[in-house]
C-alpha cells in the first residue's frame, strides 16, 4: 500500500480526525493512513473500561468506527463526506493489554454506499492478539454543509 | 413493570456500573432498573463528538451496550456474570441533542446466551426522537473470578 | 393497524412476492399486510432444514428479510423501490415446529435508508415461541428500471 | 491451505450436508473443504430469487452459513457439534451470474463461542465478483444427542 499521509487526502483525513472531541477523549491516535487503510492506537486506561476491568466495546467500537470511516475517506472525492448507517461488532478475546491497534480497510467501495471491516488487535509483549472485528456500513452523503468534514 | 432499583438486583447493577471507567469518562448516569429494563442517561458534550459535531457512533454504543447488558444482569443468577460476545448497531438519526436517553431490554432469557435490544433517543424539547437501536448477545459466564461483578 | 389488504399498496406487495422465486421455492405465503407490518407463514419441511432437522438459518433469514422489506414497501411511493443493504438476524431458539410466522415491522422510515424489524415464531399447540429476531437496512432505490417491482 | 478432504473431517462435513434438506432445495453443492475453509457453490435458479430476479438475500445467508458452519467444523473436536447463534450479511452487489461461489473462514476458534467470516461471490466470464460478506457467531454445544451431527 501507498503511504498517502502527506497529500491531500491524508490531511483531510488527519484534520478531520482532529476534530473528534471523542478520539481525544479515548486518548486514540491516527498512526497510519495508506489507501484503503487506516490505523488507530490508544493506550490501556481505566478511564475507558467496563466492569471487569477491561476496554468498554463501546471504545473499541468507537476506535474501530472512525478506523473504518477514515478507510473509506481514502476511496471518496473531497467534496462528499461519510455517514456510518450502521455496524457490527464482535468481541473475540477481552480488551486487556497496554495498548490496543485498531485497522480499518474498505471492502466495497462506492458511490452511494461503502462497506467497510476493522480489526482491533491488543499489543503487548508477544504477537498482537485480536479482539474484535467491525463490519461498517457508511452512506455517501453529498451537499450537506453540516456533513461535510 | 416493577421497579427493583432498591433491591439486591439493582445494588448490584449500580455497583458494577459505577466500576465501568467508560461510562464516568462519558458522563453517563444510570437512571433507572427494572425487571428487563435499564436506561442510561448522558448529557451532550463536544468531548464525545464524532468530526460533524454529532455524538460519535462508539459513545452511543458504549451508552446502548452497558443498558443492554444490565436489562440481562436483572435476570441471571448472583453468582454469574456476562460477557458481550457482539453486538449491532444502526444509526438511525444525527446524534443532536442536549441530552440522550439509552434504552436496554432483554430480548431472550437464557442460561448460556441472552439477547438485549436496546435504543438511543435524543431529548430537547418536544417528543423524544430515536437516533439508534442495538441488538447484543451476551455469554453467561460462570466460576471466572476476574468476570464476576 | 389498519388493514391495507385490497388497496394498490397491498397490490403491489402481493405482485411482487409473487414474483419471488425463493417465496415459492421455501413455501412461504404472505398472510397479513398492514401500515407498516407485514406478515408471512410457512410449514415445517424437511427441505428447510440444516443438519439437525431444524430450520435452516437461511430459510429463516428469507422469510424474516421479505417480510422487513415488504413492511417497508408500506411506507414508499409507488415510483420507488428498495434494496437490502445489510440484516443481521439473531436465532433465538431451534426452528422446530409444525408452522411458523414471520413479523416485519418498519422501524425508522425515510427517503433514502429505511430500517426495519422482524421476529420469527414457531406455531404449534401452545403459545407462539420467538425462534429468531432480524435488524434490516434498506436502501430507496429510485429511476433503476431493473428493480423496480 | 490442506486438503483434508480425505480424513474423518471431510467425511464428518458431507455427511452433514448431505443431511441439510435446505442445501439440496437451494441447488448447492459442497465444492471444498480445508483445514479452516469450506466452499459451497450453487448455480444461478429463478427458484432462488427475490422479486427483481437477483438471488435472493436469504438464499445467499443459507450458503454463507452453511460455509462458515463447516468452515468452523474443521476446527472442533468429533464429539461436539456448532449452533449458529446470530450473523450479519452484507449484500454489496446485486446476485446476477451464472453460479455463485460462497466461501467460510474461520476467524475465531475457541472452547465456546466460534467466529467465522464468509464471502458470496458471482461467478461469470470474467473475474469472479463480490456479491455478500457474513460475520457468523456459534456456539460450541457438547451432550445434547439432537445437535450432534
Amino acid at each position: 500500500m501507498n503511504e498517502i499521509d502527506s497529500d491531500a487526502v491524508g490531511e483531510r483525513i488527519r484534520r478531520s480526525f482532529a476534530r473528534q472531541g471523542a478520539m481525544h477523549t479515548l486518548g486514540a491516535e491516527l498512526t497510519s493512513v495508506s489507501q484503503g487503510v487506516v490505523e488507530i492506537e490508544m493506550p490501556f486506561d481505566e478511564k475507558l473500561t467496563q466492569q471487569h476491568g477491561i476496554l468498554h466495546a463501546g471504545v473499541i467500537s468507537a476506535a474501530l468506527d472512525t478506523a473504518c470511516t477514515y478507510s473509506a475517506y481514502t476511496m471518496i472525492e473531497p467534496d462528499v463526506s461519510l455517514l456510518t448507517i450502521e455496524f457490527k461488532v464482535n468481541l473475540m478475546s477481552p480488551g486487556k493489554g497496554e495498548r490496543f491497534l485498531f485497522r480499518g480497510e474498505i471492502t466495497k467501495p462506492g458511490s452511494t454506499i461503502i462497506v467497510a471491516d476493522g480489526r482491533g488487535y491488543a499489543l503487548n509483549d508477544g504477537p498482537a492478539k485480536l479482539i474484535a472485528s467491525m463490519t461498517s456500513t457508511m452512506m455517501v452523503v453529498r451537499g450537506r454543509k453540516e456533513i461535510s468534514g
